[in-house]
């Protein structure tokens, strides 16, 4: 298996594969981007070449190392162990288990129930308010564990897992027009993240894929 | 902070509770269970009570070593870390990858599409179909991956997390009747770990809050 540069299957706007894209912006790794248009072609995802990549036809999927991983935690645990600096889960396993708490309540209590393809089926007239109430649901919960756990950011004055999983959720939640007056942990530990490097170069608007019209 | 046995906040039907069962059964870590009734008093993890434990209002929760932690996936991380004998995790980087992959695909990609609180929304007339869509959906990506994976159990043939992810997936498309037999991996695995003890004395047929009949 030749090591070349390990490429990300990707799509600009998808906040599992942003959160990806943070971890390997902190960690300095070259990486190829290829991108998965998850609305073109009635969804690239569905392509069969795509498929034999991720069977579950979802971005992101990452080749790195001779093998192919999906699921961007499991990408992320990866990427923490075998390039551990600078590292993304604190020393201590209390520490480590809040942050890995945080990120899942994202990626498995938030984000799955308010993406496209759930969407799809509630039927577009109800995705608004749908999503408004998924992530309201998952913010209240968050706010209140974040008070606890907080520093500078999501755990302590680390950025860590959690917070690559924070801030593309928080873009989200922009996106479905949610109010986030009730959240003051959670927006202004976003505020300070997003002013970091590496959540700039792996926004959504400066992406390989970005259309023109959305670009920053 | 006093060092009692650890507690878990668990419903017996419920299969994220489940995971983390076979893991402190593996792990042969003595615990006592709290139930939590997701059905009764409409919902006690909606109580004040348990929203200071777990502010997702969902179980399970494990209170151990001083803290109190959510998400089932996040539970075993911990466990593993501190409590390493048998392992969860195999030793190899790129199997790690391969475990933490199948496990989220489950944790994040099935699971939360088909739990009681979506199902609630969906409304009484949709329910199964939604439940048996949202199953076959990630059951024919499961059986892709894993034959490629697949030894014993779902990576090689060392029971791993994603193992303690698979069986209590498979319950619930039993449960919502979904025909298995395109998923003759799936089968075997889920037959072949339902042997062990680990799996038996965690099963929701036999908790302390198993209703009479449906103990076995």
């Amino acid at each position: 298996m030749q090591a070349g540069k390990p490429i990300l299957y990707s799509y600009f706007r998808s906040s599992c594969s942003w959160r990806v894209r943070i971890a390997l912006a902190l960690k300095g790794i070259d990486y190829e981007t290829i991108p998965v248009n998850l609305i073109k072609d009635q969804g690239q995802q569905f392509s069969e070449e795509f498929q034999a990549l991720n069977p579950m036809k979802q971005v992101p999927a990452l080749k790195i190392d001779g093998i192919t991983i999906s699921q961007s935690l499991a990408i992320i645990e990866f990427l923490e162990e075998t390039r551990p600096t600078p590292r993304l889960l604190p020393k201590d396993p209390k520490k480590r288990a809040q942050v890995r708490m945080i990120s899942d309540t994202i990626a498995s209590g938030i984000q799955p129930l308010q993406n496209l393809s759930v969407l799809k089926q509630v039927g577009q007239e109800n995705q608004l308010a749908w999503a408004q109430k998924v992530i309201h649901t998952g913010f209240n919960a968050l706010e209140q564990i974040l008070r606890n756990t907080a520093g500078k950011y999501c755990v302590g004055d680390e950025v860590s897992m959690a917070d690559l999983c924070l801030v593309p959720q928080v873009a989200n939640a922009e996106r479905f027009k949610v109010d986030l007056t009730p959240y003051p942990t959670i927006s202004r530990i976003n505020k300070t993240l997003l002013a970091l490097e590496a959540f700039q170069v792996s926004h959504p608007c400066r992406q390989p894929d970005t259309p023109p019209e959305l670009r920053a």
